[in-house]
C-alpha cells in the first residue's frame, strides 16, 4: 500500500501563503522603506540628483536584506527640469486671480510671461471644427473631465489621456500659443497633476501645463457665462542633455533553475512634485519586500528571483526597454514577470497577459487567495516596465489594487507617504510575494 | 410558436443596476447629504440636542426626496454626557507629561482629580493572576493591541473588545480605582477612541477612559523599563435622566404588496467626538440615497420600502429594539432588511443571516455585481439595528465595505467628513440600492 503524502501541495501552498501574510502584517518592512524613500530621498525624476540617490538607496536596502547579488544596469534617460516656481493667473471680466498650474513633463518653457486669450475645447476633434481662425494666437484649454461612471478609474484616466499626451501638438497645428490641460483626476481640488506629453515631429512646440480641477471648473463656468478669459503663464522648464542612470537589480539565485528568471518590479523614478508614494514608491517597496519575506520565511526559490527597480518609467520607459533588450541579447529565459505600478491601496487581484494555460494555472490559485479578499484574476494590462518582455512565452502579471483613490494622488503634490495606508501597503506586499512564490513553485 | 420575451429578467436587472450605479456616480446626493449631516449637525450622541436636530434633518431630507410618507417612531434613549474638557497626565520616573484620553460612554466621572499608580494587564484573566493585593487602589491599564494578522479588522476589534466593555467591572472586583483602555484601533496616533462600556450589577463603578495608542505604547515601554507609572485623570462625565427621541422612517409604498416591508437603514446617532462620518453617517446617507435613486430612475417597488434612520445604536440599541418590537406587535411582515454600519469605504459585498434558499437566491445575483467589483456574498453578521428583526423568515443582510481603514476613524475625533471618499461612498449607495431593487423584484 502506497503511503499518502502527509499534506498536499495545495495545503502546503495555503500554509506558506498564510505565513507570508502574517509576516508582512506583523513584521513587514515595506512601510518603513516607503517612509525612507519618500522622506529621505523624496521626488526623484529621471536625470535628477535625487534619482541618483534613489538608485544607491535601492542598492543598499536590497544588499542589507541579503540578496545573493545586487547590481546596477545602465540606462540612458532624459533630463527634463521644471526650473523655478511656476506661476499663472487668469483674468475674467477684468478681475485677475491666481490659478494653480504645473508644466507637463517634456514641455518647453514660456521665456517669460505668456499672456493670451483662452479658448476651451473638450475633445481634440473640436480643434478642427473651430479652425485656425478661432485658435490662432490663443491658449487652448482642454477641459474634458474624467468620466465618473466608469468603475475602473484607470479606464476613465485612459479616456481623458489624449488631452495631455497630444493636446499641445494638435493645438499647435492650428496656431495656438500654449495649452492648459484639465488635471486627469476625479478629485476636485487645487492641486495640478503633471505627467508626460510629447511634441509630434514637425509641429511648432508650444508650452503645456496642467491646471487644477477647481480652476478648470472656474474657467469652464466663465465660458458658460460668455466671459472673455485671458491667462498669463510663466514656465521655466527645459530639457537638458541626456544622462546615464540605472535600473537596480537584486537576485535570489534559484536552487533548481538558476538561469531561469522570475521578475518582480516597480519603478524607482517619480514625478518631481509630491513624493511618488503611490506612484510608484508602493511598487518599489512591494517588490523589495519579496526579499524580506522570502528571507524571513526561509523560502528558497527554484528559479532565480529578480527584483528590478526600473528607472525612467514616467517620461521615457527607458528602464523597461533597456532591461528587456539586454535580457533578449543574453538569451535569458524569463518565466514570468510581475509589476506593481497602480498604487499602494488594498490589493484586489491580478491582471494577466499570458498564454491560456498560464492564465488557467494562475486562476486555479484563486481559492488560495480568497481568505485575503483577493478576487480579481482577469486578463488585461500588466505594466509599462515589464511589457517590453512580452514574447508569447513569459507570463506578464500586474498587481491590481483598488483604484478608486489612485488618481486623487497620481502625479500631484498629494502623492506623499502620509496618503499610503500601512496595512493596505502590507497586504499588497504579501499578495505580490505570494504570487511570486506560486509562480516559482508551479511554473 | 411562443414568442420569446425581448429581454430576460437577468438582462433587465443588469441594465437597471447599471442605471443605478451611473446615477449614483454622476448625480448622487449622498456625499452632499453626508457633508450636511457632519457639518450642519455634527456629533449627535443619543439624548443630545444635536441628535434631536439630526432627527428633524433626516425627516426633512427624506420628505424633500419625495417619500410617500415620513414619520417619527418614539424611542426612549439614555442621556450620557461627557461634560467639560477631559484631562490626563502620566508621571514616569518623576517626569510628568500629558496623555490623550477620553471617557468611555457610560463611565462615571472622577469627582476631581483621580491619581494612582498604574498596573498593566493584557487580558481580563490577568486580573485574577495578579489578585487584589497588586490591583487594589491602582488604575488598571488594559493594553492588548488589535491582532495585526487578522485580515478582517472587525475580527481584530472583536478580539480586543472585552477590555473596553468589561474592563472596568472586572478590575473593580479587585479593588481598582479606575481603568484606562488601549484604543481599539490599528492606527498609531494620539487620538483616543471612545465606545460603550457597562457596569455589571453589584460591582462598585469606577471611571473608565480610552487612551491613545501612542500613549499606551509609551506606558507599555515604561513598564518594560520597570518604571513606576502614575497617572492623574479628570473626567466630568455623568448620566442624566432618560429622554424620548425617535427613529425616522420613510416609506415608498409597494405597488403589489404594500403591507410587506423591505427595510434599509443605518444609525443616526453617533459618538460625541468626531462627526460620525463613517460611523454611521455613511450608512444613513447610503440608506437615504435609495429614495433618491428609486425616484430618479422611476423605480416603483412591489413591496413597501422603508428607509429607517435608527437612533441610539451606540449606547443602547434602543432604536433597533423598539422598531422590531413594534413591527412584531403590529404583525408586520418583513421580507428583508439591509443595514449599512461598517463605514463609507469601497463596497465589497454582503454578509447574510438568512435561510438557505434566500442565501442561494442572493448568491445567484453575484454575476450582476461583478462589473462593480462586488465579490463577497458570505454568511455572517448583518447589523446591530436590524438584528432584533431576526425571526427565521426575514432575510437580514449587512453591507460589507472594505474595512482596512475603518478602525482608524471609528469612535474617534478622526471620524470626520473629510475622511470619507466621495466615489467610494457613492459606490456604497449604488450597491445598497441595487440589492434593495433585487430583493424587491425576487423576494
Amino acid at each position: 500500500m502506497a503511503l499518502l503524502p502527509l499534506i498536499t501541495q495545495a495545503q502546503k501552498d495555503s500554509i506558506l501563503i498564510n505565513h507570508i501574510y502574517n509576516e508582512a502584517l506583523s513584521n513587514g518592512k515595506c512601510h518603513e522603506h516607503l517612509r525612507s524613500l519618500c522622506k529621505d530621498i523624496g521626488p526623484r525624476l529621471s536625470g535628477s540628483q535625487a534619482a541618483d540617490d534613489a538608485i544607491l538607496w535601492g542598492k543598499e536596502i536590497m544588499e542589507g536584506l541579503g540578496a545573493d547579488t545586487v547590481y546596477l544596469q545602465d540606462v540612458q534617460v532624459p533630463h527634463w527640469v521644471r526650473g523655478d516656481e511656476e506661476k499663472a493667473s487668469c483674468e475674467i471680466n477684468g478681475l485677475t486671480k491666481a490659478i494653480h498650474i504645473c508644466a507637463l513633463g517634456g514641455s518647453i518653457g514660456t521665456s517669460g510671461n505668456l499672456s493670451a486669450e483662452v479658448i476651451q475645447v473638450k475633445r481634440l476633434e473640436d480643434l478642427e471644427k473651430l479652425g485656425r481662425e478661432k485658435i490662432e494666437g490663443k491658449i487652448v484649454l482642454f477641459n474634458r473631465a474624467l468620466d465618473p461612471v466608469l468603475i475602473n478609474t484607470g479606464a476613465a484616466y485612459g479616456g481623458a489621456y489624449d488631452q495631455r499626451s497630444s493636446g499641445a501638438s494638435e493645438a499647435s497645428k492650428y496656431g495656438a500659443v500654449g495649452v492648459l490641460i484639465r488635471s486627469l483626476t476625479h478629485a476636485l481640488d487645487t492641486k495640478p497633476h503633471t505627467g508626460s506629453m510629447r511634441y509630434i515631429d514637425g509641429v511648432n512646440p508650444i508650452p503645456a501645463a496642467a491646471i487644477s480641477t477647481v480652476d478648470a471648473n472656474a474657467l469652464g463656468q466663465a465660458f458658460k457665462d460668455n466671459s472673455v478669459v485671458k491667462v498669463t503663464i510663466n514656465l521655466n522648464c527645459q530639457l537638458l542633455p541626456k544622462k546615464m542612470q540605472a535600473n537596480v537589480i537584486a537576485e535570489i539565485t534559484g536552487s533548481q533553475f538558476p538561469n531561469e528568471y522570475i521578475v518582480v518590479g516597480g519603478h524607482l523614478d517619480s514625478w518631481d512634485i509630491g513624493e511618488g508614494a503611490h506612484d510608484d514608491g508602493a511598487g518599489i517597496v512591494h517588490s523589495i519586500e519579496v526579499l524580506h519575506l522570502f528571507k524571513a520565511l526561509n523560502i528558497r526559490p527554484k528559479h532565480t528571483i529578480r527584483v528590478v527597480l526600473y528607472i525612467n518609467e514616467e517620461n521615457g520607459n527607458n528602464g523597461g526597454k533597456t532591461y528587456a533588450r539586454i535580457a533578449k541579447e543574453k538569451g535569458e529565459k524569463h518565466v514570468a514577470a510581475l509589476e506593481s505600478d497602480m498604487g499602494g491601496f488594498v490589493p484586489r487581484g491580478f491582471s494577466m497577459e499570458a498564454k491560456d494555460d498560464q492564465v488557467e494555472i494562475i486562476r486555479s490559485w484563486e481559492p488560495l487567495f480568497s481568505a485575503y479578499n483577493i478576487h480579481l484574476f482577469r486578463r488585461g494590462w500588466s505594466g509599462v516596465d515589464i511589457r517590453p518582455l512580452k514574447n508569447g512565452e513569459t507570463a506578464l502579471v500586474g498587481l491590481v489594487p483598488d483604484n478608486q483613490r489612485y488618481f486623487d494622488f497620481h502625479h500631484s503634490a498629494n502623492d506623499v507617504f502620509e496618503n499610503v495606508h500601512k496595512r493596505e501597503l502590507e497586504l499588497g506586499s504579501a499578495t505580490v510575494a505570494s504570487l511570486i512564490y506560486l509562480l516559482d513553485q508551479h511554473f
